[in-house]
C-alpha cells in the first residue's frame, strides 16, 4: 500500500502539528480503558502487538531513579519484541518490589493471551514468552501500581487487536497514551531503502502532569523495514541526539522517559550491513524527521505553553558548546516569561549566553529574533526597531538565532514559554 | 562602642528578615538620586567611603559576559579601597567601550573629589587615585550607561557624607541599592579576634527585575577588623561557598554580581598571620553568618517569592553530589510550584533527586519535610500522613531534608517558591 499525498501533510492545531498515518505491515494496535482514571472517559492501556515479532531498540531515561517497568525491561526484554504495552495514569515509579512484580504477573498474562492469539490466527504459531514483550508507563509516582485492574482488561485488549490500520486506530491509540498533553503527536515519512519502498511511523506524548505527578516523554517508532536490533540502536542513538534530546520544556526529567523504535522486516529490503550502511542514507534523514517532529510537537504542547520557540546556536566552536548556549536559553525563566510577555527582552538572552559558561567572543557575537538583527558583532544593531521586534514577538513560534563567531558547528533546541497557566497546572494540588 | 543587645534580634517582616546596624569606624556612607527611575522618588547612587582607607577583597559573577564595571574593578582596583560607589538603574553591561569609558570618567571625577575631601577632612590627607575606587551596578542590560546624571550628583553625595552612623544610615543606603527587592536585606554580628572586639556588618541586594532586566545579586561586607586583603580573600572564597554560592532563585546568572568585603583595620587587633589562624576562628564563624543571613534573606525575597525554602541534603558521598542534589531540587519548577500551591508532592522531590546525575541508594534514601518522614530506607514511611503534611505546606517556611545514606557529607540550599507573582513581574513588558 503507497501513502496517500496529503498524509504529508502536518495539519495544525493551534501551535500542535501532526500527520496521519495508515497502514503498516505486522502490526495489530488496540486500545481500551481499564478506567484508571476513574470518571474519565478514555483510553488508558494501549497495546502495539507485532504478529510476526519485531526487532527493537530503546533509550531511556538518564534519571538515577528508575520506574519499575523500566527495570523490567532493563532485565528482561530480548531484541526480538511481540508487543508493546503503554499504561498511563500511574508511572509505577517508587513502587518498589511490588511495582516490579506488578509488570511480571502482567508480562506473564499477556505472554499466554498472545501465544494463543498467535495458535488461532498463525500459520506457524510461536510461543511467546516474557522477554518478548516491553513496557511504557506514565503518571503518577509512588502510588500503588494497579495491576488488577489492568490485567482485567488484558484479554479484551488483546481481543480488540486491529491489524489493518487507518488514521483513526492510530488517532485513538496516540490519544490512549496522552495524559495531560492537549493534543495527540503523530508523524510519518515514506522513503526507500535500496530501492525498496519503506514506511515509517511514530507517536508520542509529551510533558503532561497527570493527577499528581510530572511529564514523561514517550516516543515510539515503526517500521516496516528490515534492520537488525543492534543497527536499530545504533540509529535511534544517532538520531535522539538532535531530536528528542534537543526538547526542553521546563528542565525537569522523569523516571519513565523511553523512546523506543520496532522494525518488523515486512517491507523485504536487502540486507543491511551496518547503520553507516549508504543505502540506510533516505532511511537515516527520514528517521530523523520522523524524530524531530515528534519532538517539536512535544515541546509545542509543553503544558501551559502559549508559543513554540526554536533555539538556534551557530558558527560555535562545537556541538557540544552550542548545544550548551541552546539550553542555557531555553531553560532560563527569564527568557521563557519575557516570550509569554511578547516582549523582545534581549538582554536576558544575553545573560542566558553569559551564564553557559561558554567562551564569547563579543566582537564576533550576533543574535536575532526572527527575521531581525539586534546584534551584530557584538554591539546593538543599528537599525535596531523595537517596534517592529515587538509586533514579532506576537508570532506563535519565536525563532532565537544566535552566531558565537567562534567556529562552524551548531545546534538547535525546542522549547516553549512560560506562562502563567504553567504555574496553574503545576501548583494545583493533586487531589 | 559596643553594640547594643537588642541589634541581634533578627527583625522579620514577611518573610524577609534584617538586623539593625550601627555606628562602624572609618567608614563614611552617603546616598542620594540621580533622577535614575524617572518620576520615583528614591536615592540610586550610594557610597561608602574609607578615611583611612580599607584593605578590599571581591568575588564577581561567573558569567561569561561581565558588565563594563566588573571588567574595571578587575583592572584597576587595587587591595587598597577608598570609596565603593554602588548605580541601581543601569547595569552597565553589554554597553561596551563606551559604558566601560564612563566608568572611568567617573572614577577621575571621584577620586578628584575624594582628595580635597580628605585635604579638608585629615590631618595626613592623602590622594585618593582611579585605583582606590570600586564599582557596582545592578539593573538593565544593553542600555547606554547615565554618566552625566550619575557624575553631576558625585558632588552632592560626597559633601553628604556622614562619618557616624545609626541604624538609619545603614537603613537609607541599603534601601538606596535594591532595584525590585521588595524588602532591605541588612546583617551583623560582632567577635573578638584575640580580645579585641570587631564588628561585622552587611548588606545585599537580590532577585529583583528593573525596568527591565534581570536579578543581580550584590553583597557587601565591612568589618573594623585588621586583616590584609589576601587574607579577606581567602575567607571570602571559603565562606562565600555555602551562602551567597548555596541561593537560587531561578537558576538564572546575572553578568554584575559581586561579593566584597572590606576591612578598616580601626579595631587595631592583633597582626592575622594565615586566613587559618586560630585567632580568626571566631571572626571566620561569624562572617559565616553575617553572609548566610544575607544569602537567606536574597532567597527569601526572591521574585514573586510566598515560602522561603530550605533544601539539605545530608549524609552523601561527598559535599558535591550533595550540593547537586540540593540544587536539582532548589531549581525545579516542578517541585517550586508544587510549594506554591502547598501541595507535599513528594514525587517530584524524587523526580528532582534522580535526575541530579548523582548515584542513588534507594534502599537507604530518606526524605522529610519540616518534622514529617516521608520517605524512610527508600519506602513511604508507614505512619505517613498525607493530612498532616498538607497543613505544614502553609508555612511560610518549608524545609526539605534528604538523606542519601551513602556518606557522611551534606549541603543546604537558599531558595523561594515558584508562583504566578513571578511570571507576572518578568512577563510584563519592560516599557
Amino acid at each position: 500500500m503507497l501513502f496517500k499525498k496529503e498524509n504529508y501533510q502536518i495539519k495544525t492545531n493551534s501551535i500542535g502539528f501532526y500527520q496521519d498515518l495508515e497502514h503498516i505491515d505486522g502490526i495489530g494496535i488496540s486500545s481500551v480503558s481499564a478506567n484508571l482514571y476513574v470518571g474519565k472517559k478514555r483510553d488508558e492501556i494501549v497495546i502495539f502487538y507485532f504478529r510476526n515479532g519485531a526487532n527493537h531498540a530503546s533509550v531511556y531515561t538518564q534519571s538515577k531513579i528508575l520506574s519499575e517497568n523500566i527495570k523490567w525491561n532493563l532485565e528482561n526484554s530480548s531484541e526480538k519484541i511481540y508487543a508493546l504495552l503503554v499504561n498511563t495514569r500511574n508511572a509505577n515509579a517508587f513502587t518498589g518490589k511490588e511495582g516490579f512484580k506488578s509488570i511480571n504477573n502482567i508480562a506473564t498474562i499477556l505472554s499466554e493471551i498472545l501465544s494463543k492469539k498467535q495458535i488461532q490466527d498463525e500459520e506457524e504459531p510461536k510461543k511467546i514468552k516474557n522477554k518478548n514483550l516491553l513496557f511504557a508507563s506514565t503518571g503518577t509516582i509512588g502510588e500503588t501500581f494497579p495491576e488488577k485492574k489492568i490485567s482485567s482488561v488484558i484479554p479484551k485488549l488483546v481481543e480488540n487487536i486491529k491489524y489493518v490500520q487507518n488514521k483513526y486506530v492510530w488517532m485513538k491509540a496516540a490519544m490512549g497514551i496522552l495524559t495531560t498533553d492537549t493534543k495527540p503527536k503523530l508523524s510519518m515519512e515514506e522513503c526507500k531503502i535500496a530501492g525498496t519502498p519503506v514506511k515509517i511511523y511514530g507517536l508520542a506524548k509529551g510533558s503532561g502532569m497527570i493527577h499528581p505527578d510530572m511529564a514523561t516523554t514517550l516516543g515510539f517508532i515503526f517500521t516496516d523495514a528490515k534492520i537488525s536490533g543492534s543497527i536499530l540502536k545504533q540509529l535511534l542513538k544517532k538520531n535522539i541526539q538532535n531530536t528528542f534530546n534537543a526538547i526542553s520544556c521546563d528542565g525537569d526529567t522523569s523516571t519513565n522517559d523511553m523512546v523506543s523504535i520496532f522494525s518488523t522486516g515486512y517491507a523485504k529490503n536487502s540486507k543491511i550491513k551496518s547503520y553507516k550502511d549508504k543505502v540506510l542514507e533516505n532511511f537515516d534523514k527520514s528517521l530523523n524527521n520522523v524524530l524531530k517532529n515528534l519532538a517539536k510537537s512535544v515541546a509545542a504542547d509543553g503544558e501551559g505553553s502559549s508559543k513554540f520557540v526554536i533555539v538556534k546556536v551557530e558558527k560555535c566552536k562545537n556541538e557540544n558548546d552550542a548545544k550548551k548556549v541552546c539550553f542555557s536559553i531555553a531553560n532560563s525563566p527569564l527568557v521563557k516569561t519575557a516570550i509569554s510577555g511578547e516582549d523582545p527582552n534581549w538582554g536576558r538572552i544575553i545573560m542566558a549566553i553569559g551564564k553557559a559558561k561558554v567562551n564569547v567572543n563579543l566582537k564576533k557575537l550576533n543574535i536575532n529574533l526572527g527575521p531581525y538583527k539586534i546584534i551584530e558583532n557584538g554591539k546593538l544593531f543599528q537599525n535596531y526597531n523595537e517596534a517592529e521586534l515587538g509586533e514579532y514577538m506576537k508570532s506563535q513560534e519565536i525563532n532565537i538565532n544566535i552566531q558565537m563567531g567562534t567556529g562552524k558547528k551548531e545546534f538547535e533546541v525546542y522549547t516553549m514559554d512560560l506562562t502563567k497557566k504553567y504555574i496553574e497546572i503545576n501548583s494545583d494540588y493533586r487531589s
